[in-house]
């Protein structure tokens, strides 16, 4: 019975439902397994222990993080493989050092004076990717530009603690595109820049480079990964707001919600506001008409949650209240007291802020965060 | 020396300059005093005892919060005049029973249903403020509609466990002004709002309300703090970029700067790339020509921190990355595995997503979410 477990709700507490998560998890690993691509998926989005043991549970072995701490949390759970996708940070290197003894660690390069200051402090060997920029210009070496992609490795090459491993990229263009075709062709250019990038590399005596990439919206969409040797999607556990209104998935996919107290009316303008804000949903924020909103109101059942439709939104947010704009036959429902639910606009960050969730059977599940690791 | 503190710092860190902290405090003590208006601090900003105990040695002795949670923290810690200036949440009802035994509680209503069920459930005395619209439009009854006012006034003086105490507003939409004298004014307006409901209560036979007004633009920038009984501003203890960009201060007040790791250079576009991301900094954004940004980058220095100008920008966050475009001579310091400082955009956010500072005396201080209660 649904109604005891949300009984026990008295606070912004994040919904999981593990059976749209599992079927979530084993679309992405068939996929990847029909076309022999090892899939590393980001554990960034859902940073639990208890949820990796769902994709556990489906073979998955080697996985992705963004930051040490993570990697250490997730070496502490028996995760042996881990690829930290964000460029080094030199100042962690007590942590690289220890996680490098213990796992097969994997490090994402792009300065040399990085490559020099781990090849100086290591002692066991590491795993080392070249970050590539494939039109995201967040961080990474031009996949254009093969002779200073050429200097880094000549670098990595000529220290045996580094196994190198290839070229990685994240086409996080994808979140801003404007069709599901543009998600698709930026998918394709993505990896077909790295493949390009790794014939350039031939003429300077490199080659047996692996490939790299990972982005929900093209590894979900695009049927055809590609010639890529992994990809590291994480979004797609849990997708949210935001992918919905991409057309990455449909609302039924959303496998996590926030179920908020409802702490005021307002029947003049059709506003409820929750106990919920910047601080448990994250102020990312999705575009409608030019204005900002922070995802979708839905409403809790016995099943988990029901979708309301389209013009139910969060038109605000601030540290601890959030502002729904409801249509009449939804507002009309709701009492001061009840709960109602919020499918995060962006759920790496509602995940992120909560630190934890609540099962739809009623368990609690902790991440890094809550766990204290 | 602060070499030695910095040397410290793996990750990103909130810097807090406690003597900038205590001269905003001190400043708006003295104002509040010298018009004999009570100071009720709002402390969502800071949730942190030890720095409460900043407030307390100016003589602080009633407080404002924005949640029950943060309510029992701070009573925890010494406080017995608490105001949660948020709808009463009905799910805590176990929460607000236990404080209200324990404090005096102050609790805001603006909805018969609310004031129903506390006077079903309470057992204890607490305060009541009724809840005013001045013009923001979250939360709140219409300051221009004295009769609803009334009901729900005759309402909570049918019980005599309400302690009525007033009218009380937040005047958010400063937040929003184009001017600092846009600002000023939209603070008289608010208060003159409340008086003028006060005044139009007199027909229904209510009289003796208090008002309670508070946000940190207009009560750090009004002079004159008009006829209200008690302000509550929170965000000026330590300010931030955006309250820099309104022109309510200085960036020499601002007293919290994120210390990040820099992980990446990018010189064709001046471009640093940080560990330091959303889930520090949070999203929320500043404009500049019509583009997003998410606070202005400090240079780390032997004081603390040093503006190093307008057009040193963080204006990417992802999860974990931020994204600084630097004038030249900014970016030309810098190398992978320095630290720079940035403002945050919102520093009561960037609080709450590290839940605790580093002082520049090397004192690791906590908040209610790294207390554990």
């Amino acid at each position: 019975m649904k109604a005891d477990l949300y009984q026990r709700i008295e606070k912004p507490t994040l919904l999981v439902d593990e059976s749209k998560a599992c079927a979530n998890i084993r679309k992405m690993v068939a996929k990847a397994a029909a076309q022999k691509i090892r899939f590393r998926p980001h554990f960034k989005t859902h940073q639990s222990a208890r949820i990796g043991e769902w994709f556990r549970a489906e073979g998955v072995t080697a996985i992705t993080v963004s930051s040490l701490s993570m990697a250490d949390y997730f070496a502490k759970h028996g995760w042996g493989d881990i690829l930290v996708a964000f460029p080094v940070n030199l100042r962690e290197m007590d942590t690289i050092r220890r996680l490098s003894e213990k796992i097969r660690l994997g490090l994402l390069v792009e300065a040399l004076h990085s490559v020099r200051a781990l090849a100086e402090a290591l002692e066991s060997q590491v795993d080392i990717w070249v970050k590539i920029d494939t039109g995201l210009h967040r961080t990474g070496l031009d996949a254009a530009q093969p002779r200073a992609v050429a200097e880094l490795i000549a670098e990595i090459q000529q220290h045996p603690k580094f196994r190198l491993r290839g070229l990685l990229t994240h086409a996080g263009q994808t979140y801003h595109a404007g069709s599901v075709q543009e998600i698709r062709d930026l998918y394709t250019r993505s990896w077909q820049a790295l493949a390009g990038l790794r014939e350039a590399l031939h003429p300077y005596g490199i080659g047996e480079m692996q490939l790299s990439i990972g982005d929900t919206p093209g590894c979900w969409l695009r049927e055809e990964l590609g010639q890529v040797d992994e990809i590291r999607p994480g979004n797609f556990v849990f997708f949210d707001s935001m992918m919905v209104d991409l057309g990455v998935c449909s609302v039924d996919e959303v496998a996590v919600a926030m179920a908020c107290p409802v702490v005021a009316l307002h029947p003049e303008r059709n506003e409820a506001v929750i106990y919920g804000g910047a601080v448990h949903l994250s102020k990312d924020a999705l575009q409608n008409d030019g204005r900002n909103f922070y995802g979708y109101a839905v409403l809790l059942t016995e099943q988990g949650w029901q979708f309301a439709g389209h013009e139910n939104r969060v038109i605000g947010l601030s540290q601890e209240h959030g502002v729904l704009r409801l249509e009449t036959d939804v507002f009309s429902r709701l009492k001061v007291g009840d709960l109602i639910g919020v499918l995060p606009a962006h759920s790496c960050l509602a995940v992120d802020a909560q630190g934890k969730y609540l099962s739809l059977e009623g368990e609690e599940i902790f991440t890094y965060l809550s766990s204290g690791a």
